[in-house]
């Protein structure tokens, strides 16, 4: 089984298919069986996504062995990402972190970051086909750095949003319109992608989940027992997260996380 | 009094320098007053600062009068805007508030983005102004719309540099480089100016205001008090505007208002 | 006018009336107005209840006079209170702001806690009055303080009950016995008579009004104005005000304060 | 080995003394070991404290067996005391959770608050010798109830203790007397054992612990999970936990969990 064959299993396929992960295979990932110099110590290349399939029958650890590596491409916290290396090395394999900052769209235009941490040789190597699937990549030094990484941007992302929310919402009840809000945040020192691409559809209630509000708000628990482990104080982190939460008790989990709009909306008064 | 003299007036001058509308008089203002098609209707153009210049001896009041028109580009409450507002078309004038969103950066660029609510024609008229002085200027109806979006748009921002002050702590205190964390942001979905512009220079703790803590606090504080009126629930906000007060609380009130991360930081350990 | 008349007038009950002090009406003022020994310099007393019925035509600033004494025993703010006091010293008169902590219950059995503050000597000869109308007052120095005092405690009581409230949603959730949280907490070291009062009738989802909801936002809003005041970081009394902010815009303003356990309650799942 | 030399083995007071439960040892227990009615079926009765103790050579499940019982009163997670409880059913014996609300003072006056759970007939059984040691007990259902209930009650109290050091804040900022604030607390609805002890040493700044910080923020953090799991939003309590978090960034962790107020102390400016 070498590299090649890998991207285009089944196996993979089924696998890469259960996470947002799935939209690089239109594309990127075709571009990616092709161009990539796979190294040559490294084969199979496994780019998966669960700790279960690591762990599990037919899984990662199965395969894994003497001079082959696996690269984790999915998101899992950095105490799983320990394990995972742990046992990998133990059977003389390589292992890299790798989860990526960035959902859907992207994905779809090969404009992920790459944060990858854990075995310094193994990212030298991989980089070129990392640079078919993101537009940069970071090597972050010690495994479970890609994971912490990553939950740090999310948490500013979450509470980005949530505070994007607010403005929303005290623009709508002050008389103001929201769109002209949107356009002046989009002229302004806080212009970003994300305001850009979720404002209007929050505006039209539209959450088709590019980011499951759910996992967003696993994220953002995350990061805060992460600041919990080094007595960090988030108060508006927590603020944030505490939101999240009261959209999931409204059943808003499997939206877009940006459907915590709906939660700090006033609801309109009953007739 | 023409506009032209107008804008290189001691008065005007003097009026100008107490607020970080100053910045305006070294090029745009130039460029203003040879452009500037003045509304026949409308001499002279008033911009000035504070409420206390309105009615003041010598103020706005006394010189306003029949089909004399004067434009607010400070920025003050919702009230005090009506009460000028009120007071300016009992004696035959017209008023429009036009507060701007952005500091000093974009105002030496000519890139402010121009609030303006009040009278409409006036508006109209005052265009060709606004076009030199800012990048994009709105039109946004009733008196105290101006001043309204602008505690809108001050909170979103400053609830974002609160998020960003946690996750640049946790990062640190999670053993992460915060200038990778600075790149990842600046290529992902959240990348806006204002994290690239105050990111750097609050590593090294770095604060010279281009926009005051105790101001940012202050617009946090009247935008809850927004929210207060119309019953909008802000938690986020709440969170941001009381590490904004443990700012103040420090003695870094006067500091440029990305100090709020001076107070999220974990004090280093007493030796 | 003498004293004696001055508690059974019509002007007095009806000022009375609009306030949840009307409840003093039933008995104890019948006690006090055969009890308390009027102080000599002290004619009329007068005990109101609003800032207009200070400022309006025949109020309190039209009959005060040399040697003539007010107290103010409803909740002002500190800055009402001291334009009052200065207007009635200006005329001769003395001044002493009296507001009381405790509602509906504590009012009928003369158990309110009693704020003073302003003219001493007038406290001091007053308070055989207060004696019967509160089972302690306190003096608390300078104009303002009173107010101030009882924002303080009414802060206290606001984060209080949405803690309590947080718990009981908790509890619910967890599939514990709500009953059982109440009669756990009557036994350990928080057990408090307004955990008492109002856990039972909370989870009975009934709310007659003994403090309305919006007024203790209110006092959140006004303590947290002082705080912000005195650069003091509140971060618990904030999210607890956003609460009762939610619980308003949820149309429980005038519901019974404890009502903000309704908008913390997680929705039933519509079926 | 009976019950009555349980209690007296240098094992169990070992075990003990790892805990705030330590000062049980001085008077209830040796009350408990003469009067308690051994149930029949159990023996010997262990009280331990740890899930090590549990799960580690010598510890309980080794010793556990047919018709033995095991109740533990240290406070664990629900998870922890679910495993304990599948583990010791599955030798044949049987489990009470038992925690106990109350620290140091209440343990030492024998006024706990014993919150048992599981096995019902264990705890029938064993209600004499809980009437000894505490004022009342609970029998709350299945395992992890006890443990839950207690997390409830934690974070009720978490959040108090931080309203209440808001109030001694604010009081000293705005030129009251913290003494006085005390002293209408204690007069009011919201009177209670913990502001009446704590206040005055809290004022003294002195911390000896009671009920250490870190212990608190660990039960505020467990309860927030716990609303995580059960999708219940509870901001005040979150909030909470920010500062106590922030108390123990500043090294304050071993103190008593009231040393949060140092955390809300508004910093002496600086000479």
């Amino acid at each position: 089984m070498d590299s090649k064959l890998l991207y285009g299993t089944e196996h993979f396929l089924s696998v890469m298919s259960f996470s947002s992960m799935a939209l690089l295979l239109d594309q990127p990932l075709q571009k990616l069986s092709r161009s990539a110099s796979t190294p040559s110590e490294c084969s199979p290349i496994l780019l998966l996504l669960s700790r279960f399939v690591v762990f599990d029958k037919d899984g990662v650890l199965e395969q894994i062995g003497e001079g082959k590596c696996y690269i984790d491409m999915s998101t899992v916290d950095a105490d799983t990402s320990s394990k995972i290396s742990e046992e990998i090395t133990k059977k003389g394999g390589y292992f890299l972190e790798a989860p990526v900052s960035g959902s859907k769209k992207p994905a779809e235009d090969g404009q992920l970051v790459i944060l990858a941490a854990g075995e310094k040789t193994l990212y030298d190597e991989i980089i070129p086909a990392f640079d078919v699937m993101g537009k940069k990549s970071f090597f972050l030094g010690e495994i479970g750095n890609g994971a912490k990484m990553k939950l740090v941007v999310n948490m500013i992302m979450g509470s980005m949003l949530n505070a994007f929310s607010e403005g929303l919402v005290l623009a709508d009840k002050s008389g103001l319109s929201q769109q002209t809000l949107l356009d002046v945040l989009d002229l302004g020192a806080m212009a970003n992608p994300m305001f850009k691409m979720k404002g209007p559809t929050m505006l039209m209630s539209s959450y088709p989940p590019a980011f499951p509000l759910k996992h967003q708000q696993k994220d953002m628990r995350l990061a805060l027992a992460l600041g919990d482990e080094n007595a960090v104080s988030m108060p508006v982190a927590a603020a944030a997260n505490e939101a999240f939460k009261k959209a999931r008790s409204l059943g808003l989990g499997d939206n877009d996380f940006s459907a915590v709009y709906e939660a700090i909306k006033v609801p309109e008064p009953s007739p």
